[in-house]
């Protein structure tokens, strides 16, 4: 099953896509958020097909693509997650998960325009395989006990500016990967039913040439051990979203340049959908 | 003026205090949270308080009180922003803010009691000086513009857990810094005119016994300037809270013992108020 919040920011309606049709999702729910997660959310969603009750959304082509969650409560990624990209970055694959966060205002639809802050030079991107959290997770027992806390998976790019983040931030990373829209997600919540998590290449692309090209089945640590782990230090709340970490092939390891105004990133992970971003110059903005 | 939310976790109330009386605000807001402090809270607030539209809340003594701000959408935090905290962590003083990130779901009442992790063996205290977000700020000038953007201020307790943040953690704090409840928050959202942010005495003890005692004249980066960076970087959100960095007088210094569970734990901050926290250990939660 694939959610998703199609309209404007802000004004986003939550949806169904179920056999190629979009269907109105908001007899069900207001939103698609932890509330929404945390309730049965498949349940009672196809209770409501089954039965008829969800009216086919005639314009869904036509509407922007929002993030398929509601602003989260909190954005918790993992670094160097992939022993590749660990070296391009030259370290060493790390021996426990590293951990930071970003901002909740980071998250917006998936092709979206992302402004280039003020003053940057080192703009990057990274495709990641994200996590959406159905379900309050605090020292599970064991990785094993991962699977029963996620509601599903999405496409993130966790856009980063580099000299933000190592140069100007005495070590602590969050400073680059924070501005507002740096994180694009979705299109959809696609539930774990429907993909082999361990077994989906994720790719990304610069005005159409090719960046990253891996599969998650070369993460350090996989899916279950991520969730297991960041419950022993931090209360993971239904509609979180947890960003696995990205492969090599990014601005930061030297063989590509950092991104400028009109470039247009394209990623994308199989099973899950593709994003498409214009990178704009921050005096559009203003 | 003073604003402050009573009651049951989840269920807390708005009030203002005024004249050291206590008053029912829940006819001017549902809650302290950032769509309440983006549209002229105080003017509002004065005047139902002169129209006499607010009734006085009698059992405002005998509930609990909460954080004075509802869930923030980010806790932004700045490290080592007093010089001889940074000396006693074994860092210079740093030439830029360092910022981290705390989950927002470390924000809780100034009296709550607080769990030591699982596992933690160096769960530590900071007070600080946390500045709440009145209005959108992104891109500031200068430091002089800053203040349109501040509601007021609160104490916090920036809790620690140093083996998390500094030793399995691969050198970013959040991992240390985001245990569920490890920001006890309040017990007042005073507003600036009532303060003189820069010159307030701040302390901590730790069962009665001294530990930290300072004052925020001793900030690298003023309250002003912690703003303004912040702004070129992450957008700052009305309700978002901004911690502004911790004096020295903590375990993680070397001169005291980390924290156990019994041990009692006393913040406050000239103007702002006073904290009290019992730290428990994990297992009286499960």
């Amino acid at each position: 099953m694939k959610f998703a919040r199609l309209g404007d920011p802000g004004s986003e309606i939550p949806v169904v896509i179920a056999e190629d049709r979009t269907y109105d999702l908001r007899s069900v729910t207001s939103d698609v958020n932890g509330d929404f997660l945390a309730a049965d959310p498949v349940g009672r969603t196809r209770a409501a097909l089954d039965s008829g009750a969800l009216p086919e959304l005639a314009d869904a082509d036509a509407r922007r693509i929002g993030s398929p969650i509601a602003r989260p409560s909190a954005v918790i990624c993992v670094g160097q997650n992939y022993a590749a990209h660990a070296r391009e970055s030259g370290a060493e694959p790390p021996t426990v998960p590293i951990l930071f966060l970003k901002t909740p205002n980071t998250v917006v639809g998936p092709d979206d325009a992302v402004t280039i802050p003020r003053g940057s030079e080192k703009t990057d991107w990274e495709v990641e395989l994200g996590i959406v959290i159905g379900s309050r997770a605090a020292y599970l027992d064991s990785p094993a006990d991962s699977a029963a806390h996620i509601a599903g998976y999405v496409v993130c790019n966790d856009v980063s500016e580099r000299a933000f983040q190592m140069e100007v931030s005495g070590g602590q990373w969050s400073k680059g990967k924070a501005s507002f829209g740096f994180n694009p997600t979705g299109p959809w919540l696609v539930t774990p039913d429907e993909v082999d998590v361990q077994n989906l290449r994720l790719r990304s692309f610069v005005n159409g040439e090719p960046r990253q090209d891996s599969n998650t089945n070369d993460m350090i640590f996989s899916v279950a051990e991520i969730v297991h782990h960041i419950s022993q230090y931090i209360t993971l709340e239904p509609g979180d979203l947890v960003l696995t970490g990205t492969p090599q092939g990014v601005a930061f390891g030297g063989k590509f340049p950092y991104l400028r105004a009109g470039d247009v990133v394209e990623i994308d992970i199989e099973g899950l959908g593709g994003q498409r971003q214009e990178f704009k110059a921050w005096e559009a903005q203003a």
